[in-house]
């Protein structure tokens, strides 16, 4: 969660000092950090040329020189980090390779490395953190707020843990350990504890009296949340309705009190499809009891849809979820065996179909140019009823009564376009090789293989779904298997029954 | 964007009335509209059957009695359905096939119809307005605001435009056809105008009376727009300043002066970015003055970033990203004609390389069976570098620049790769079928095709995205024709060179 929402040290924005700044100014300082990335890529290189030149110079004088030079950048670096926003510096830190995200990191501010390590995605965040040094990395954590230190925690060297808790104040301690005891995907997970509680028997005076003494709010919200005596949840009370009633009024009459709340095991994609669906800036979170537990913030929400967002474009192919760009060739390799080793085995029983029928190949030699048509067509088939399926999970569109009703018209539309396109393509057969039977038996293949795509296109999501797992996770693989085994299987079978061969 | 915004028509949320509901209960009302959709397709169900019986029992009386008892359910749908958030209507629309959706579009009153028709994704909002005559098309947009109805306009008839856009105030209607005027994609398109503004030389006091002489305010907003005499953006308000800050102060004393702004023609998906960056609920759009037009919030990006999450998805094998999942079995075909005409092209294409060695196939059958395992490992290993790249410039992490990183590190693992498995494979075939020549040269086919894939597969969305395409549209099916022609061409070139056949 970014930092933004720790009260006592709002992060530095970009500044706009001047409004008349030309518009490749301000969308570079404001919100293009693509800019500042160039820029910082740019001073690293120069830096890494002055340090080769030094070291092929070997003159000693020489070396002094260039090392104030080196060390004058290093605090220019410094000085250009610090201005900006940690979430800035965190994409900065991920768009360059490993060496100069290395040594740019060492450069930022340590005031801001908690932040920092909090925006990253998970795989830089790992090779940030393998850079720091134990004192390092407690410093860093005990700036943050306890729901970001529970974010970080997963991800510190273990033994490490014990030793940053029991450093914390026993409040915060407990927020930590509270958000830790709910599962990765949950709301309670996701939650937050930036949120300002009264009791539903105030006057708005009292609370407007409370507000000033309290300095600062939370940043990102618009309501307070409002308990009874037992902590439950009875309503949330809007900023404008402190601004627009009398003060004399109490909270009770003035809140709403039917917001749309969470609870911390209902699902975090559900939630983020609710924030969605009705407008939602903050949301309480109650436990079993309806005690309020926390907060839900869009922020936090929209950093999760954008988070997985590309997901299953990725697990559809066997990777993982985060991937870091600039990963080792070695760790990226290694992280492609699994699904490599599952493609090679699909793809070698595949081949041993086509091993059957090597008779047929051998008198009929046309056969092997065709197969790859009908395996090609039924492959791009069943990945579109894939991804159709995938999106209608994501978007809670597909349920098992309509699961029935889909397969029927995935069916359908096979039956339509492999019934036209594969008449094209019978007759295309028929003219290139002169044979009538072997352009019907093309036309039945596609027809067949089609039906099969998208039976199996669908049903392989909604397994995966119904076994607990990540729906789209290896489908591409899997799909891909099945509608080139199955295609060789149909076509070569129906070649060698129709033709005798 | 919802309809939460509209500030004199807040919609009826789901109801909580009693704080001891049970936990299927609060969360089938808040937000679980699968829980709603389920009993609106029974009730559905059950009207449908017992309109069956009526048609087929042909007995007068019992036909008056079924009629009334057929106005009692849909009055009862009819109440049920008015109680529900107009995203959770259209959400249950969404989910319901042609006939029974539109039966229940009939049954929504008529002044939610506009809310919903908003809610409803671009593919089911066609069919629901296909459903509507000009007046209830006409009532329905006037009940909303100007930023959603230039959302409307676009697929509203068009010869009905130019009469609801006469039939608004002035006011409104430049609104509308401000927002018109931006391309889709753009900030503009995207923003409102549901913002309090104030001047920048206004004591607090003043504004606190303004607030309250002005009742509501917009909803999800947690901060006033301050302008200077001419219109320029100098800052904004937070409502918190106005909470805890003397009144008799200057607004430009307490205000925030620098502000994350957006321009008009900024980009709507680096927007959404910025929000997830930066944690911003709402902010301030300006036009190339500096002037103050409208505002962008957290709802309209997340709405956007939820929408079009899962596009990429259907765009790579060559779907447009928004599919009725119950359009009629004809028009979805139709859908994928052009992608599919496109594949079986390339395949034909692909087929034809395999023609030109006919002749070593026929001397080593081997050959065919071999080849897809070659075709099947490069598809693969390309659509992960396709899945990596369009998530890469999704998350605008790659640039020009460390492209060729980023190609030389995919050529990398694929070289360790196919070396690996490779060899693994040139093994198991040298002992499947005898001949080490046979092993060799699957072996270094391998590793030549996944090179290739590799290259291709990191090419074509950056290609695509530099002819400012859809980075994904298509990808896979292009992909694939590479790795299937390409592994063709590369085994079967090798195997007639190394084995003389």
């Amino acid at each position: 969660m970014p930092v933004t929402s720790k009260p006592d040290a709002r992060p530095p924005r970009p500044q706009v000092e001047d409004p008349r700044l030309s518009r490749a100014d301000v969308a570079g300082r404001e919100h293009n950090p693509q800019e500042a990335l160039r820029h910082f890529r740019e001073l690293l290189d120069r830096q890494q040329l002055e340090e080769n030149l030094v070291s092929r110079q070997h003159s000693q004088r020489q070396d002094l020189v260039e090392s104030l030079v080196a060390r004058q950048q290093a605090s220019e670096l410094t000085r250009n980090i610090a201005r900006l926003h940690p979430a800035d510096i965190a994409f900065i830190l991920e768009g360059l390779p490993l060496d100069q995200r290395s040594r740019l990191w060492h450069l930022v501010p340590p005031e801001l490395d908690g932040a920092v390590l909090l925006e990253a995605s998970d795989a830089v965040r790992e090779t940030l953190i393998a850079d720091m040094d134990r004192g390092e990395i407690m410093d860093a954590a005990r700036q943050l707020d306890s729901d970001d230190i529970a974010d970080l925690v997963p991800h510190l060297p273990s033994d490490l843990v014990p030793e940053l808790l029991s450093s914390l104040s026993r409040e915060d301690r407990d927020q930590v350990q509270s958000v830790l005891s709910f599962p990765e995907g949950s709301v309670g997970a996701l939650m937050d504890f930036d949120m300002v509680t009264v009791r539903q028997d105030n006057r708005i005076e009292v609370v407007l009296r409370y507000l000033r003494r309290r300095g600062r709010l939370p940043q990102n919200t618009n309501k307070l949340m409002v308990v009874d005596e037992a902590g439950t949840l009875t309503g949330v009370l809007f900023f404008e309705s402190l601004l627009i009633h009398d003060t004399e009024r109490l909270v009770s009459e003035v809140m709403d009190t039917d917001p749309v709340y969470f609870r911390t095991d209902d699902d975090a994609h559900d939630a983020a499809l609710a924030f969605e669906r009705y407008g939602l800036v903050a949301a309480p979170v109650v436990n079993a009891h309806r005690q309020l537990v926390g907060r839900l913030s869009a922020e936090a929400v929209l950093e999760d849809v954008v988070e997985s967002a590309q997901q299953d474009l990725l697990s559809q192919v066997g990777l993982t979820g985060d991937q870091d760009l600039f990963s080792s060739i070695w760790e990226a390799a290694r992280s492609r065996w699994l699904w490599l080793a599952i493609n090679l085995m699909t793809a070698f029983a595949a081949s041993r179909v086509i091993g059957i029928f090597e008779g047929s190949i051998e008198k009929v030699v046309a056969l092997a140019a065709l197969m790859p048509i009908i395996a090609s067509i039924g492959g791009n088939t069943g990945n579109q009823a894939v991804a159709l399926t995938i999106r209608g999970l994501a978007l809670d569109q597909i349920d098992g009564r309509n699961a029935r009703y889909l397969i029927l018209k995935e069916l359908g539309v096979s039956l339509a376009n492999g019934a036209l396109w594969g008449s094209v393509m019978g007759v295309l057969t028929w003219l290139l090789y002169g044979d009538v039977h072997l352009g019907m038996v093309m036309t039945v293949a596609m027809v067949l293989n089609m039906l099969l795509a998208a039976l199996v296109g669908i049903s392989i999501p909604l397994g995966l779904g119904a076994l607990g797992r990540d729906p789209a996770m290896g489908s591409s693989i899997i799909l891909t298997f099945v509608t080139d085994a199955g295609g060789f299987f149909i076509f070569l079978g129906l070649a060698s029954l129709v033709l005798g061969v």
